[in-house]
């Protein structure tokens, strides 16, 4: 490990009682070439192997009575025991929570800074409280909808934060440049065929003029934010406001 | 399909370049459930087979320059229309992209009142303008980050959708006092053991007085919910204030 942070390699280590769910997605485009690169090392690892009854029993009813089921501290605390060893530098861990931060851009690149992070994946009704209490976890959530587990979360912030380490993209450009870098929606993009379905590239990006089709573009992601996502504009005028510059 | 709506079946079709990313993750905890007991039909369609050129070419560079590629029209066009045959009912089409409504447990719950969801991956730089103008669909946002493409979010919402269908979930109750249902979070839960790494269950949650824990679960509920989310009051007190009991 030290070896790798040296080199800049960041690590994700994901903990959920269902790791095949993973497999597939994270050997799929981007992040298959991250890690083909070496730029990023992910690990999944099965919660359940940190039971040691019988029946390998990960949830159990919660106190006081209410509806489904709650996953049991003892083989969370494991799980990360079994990658953390304390006094080693506590990587930065995290629980997947409809009950933490809204992940945003801006949190994808704070976390894209780490060198190592643990993400817990919670399942049915979630985690014993203790699991917040005792690991103090940073609790992060997708946003205001109820899932069935972490497992997707992990996968999205996994995604999200790969792309933005040095190298991941083919193109260096290329996140420099999309939404929510400056709180802006992207403006309309064209492709081959000139004429689809009756309906033509605009002539403009057909001119070569490349101040014209610049001017253009910054034009069309202010209306199309403005008419949909106003919020966003706001943001824009608050930080001009806080941040002269 | 008429007779499965009929039986109030839903069905999901993903369009998308990545369908192996689906399969796993399709196939596991409540969405393999629901699959099972038939209450959905998810079906995954592999875009690139709507090439019909020798490369089976699905991108190329946007038109008037700037970096990536993007996805084109035509591939896409036929791939819903190999599902939708005008003048058959018009699925409900979603375009997954971050210029889309924000997604939230009210539209969770609206889409779960659909018959029929065709759902569009964008990838790369994201889909050719025409794709909007053409097939107009509804655009859904995850949240304010960007993705390498619409898959994560796909499955993301159809877990949110699916375990809303009638029958998804094994308790009727666990959809009903969770997350946002209230705009507000969730109180703490325990489970056993005891005692963990000097850590007591609350005595409260093990008094057996079924009224007293309905009390001390809203307070805690309450108390979390304007410590991390005001935002989420703010909505309540807004709603009380807009529609009068």
């Amino acid at each position: 490990m030290a070896i790798l942070s040296c080199l800049g390699k960041m690590r994700i280590d994901i903990l959920t009682l269902f790791p095949m769910m993973f497999y597939n997605v994270m050997n799929s485009s981007m992040m298959n070439i991250a890690q083909q690169k070496n730029i990023v090392d992910i690990r999944v690892t099965n919660i359940r192997n940190f039971t040691y009854d019988k029946h390998h029993k990960v949830d159990d009813r919660p106190c006081g009575g209410g509806p489904g089921m709650l996953m049991k501290p003892e083989p969370i605390f494991r799980a990360v025991e079994s990658i953390w060893h304390p006094p080693d530098v506590k990587p930065l861990l995290i629980l997947l929570s409809p009950q933490g931060e809204v992940f945003n851009q801006r949190l994808a690149k704070k976390l894209s800074e780490e060198k190592h992070l643990i993400m817990i994946c919670g399942h049915y009704e979630g985690v014993d409280e203790r699991v917040r209490l005792g690991l103090t976890p940073k609790e992060i959530s997708l946003g205001d909808y109820v899932l069935t587990g972490g497992e997707l979360p992990a996968m999205i912030i996994t995604d999200a934060v790969t792309r933005l380490l040095p190298g991941a993209l083919g193109c260096k450009d290329s996140t420099q440049l999309e939404s929510f870098q400056n709180n802006m929606l992207e403006y309309p993009q064209y492709t081959k065929p000139e004429v689809w379905r009756g309906i033509k590239v605009p002539d403009i990006l057909k001119s070569g003029h490349h101040e014209k089709i610049c001017k253009w573009q910054l034009q069309q992601a202010k209306l199309r934010t403005r008419k949909r996502r106003p919020d966003l504009m706001e943001q824009n005028k608050k930080v001009e406001h806080d941040e002269p510059s």
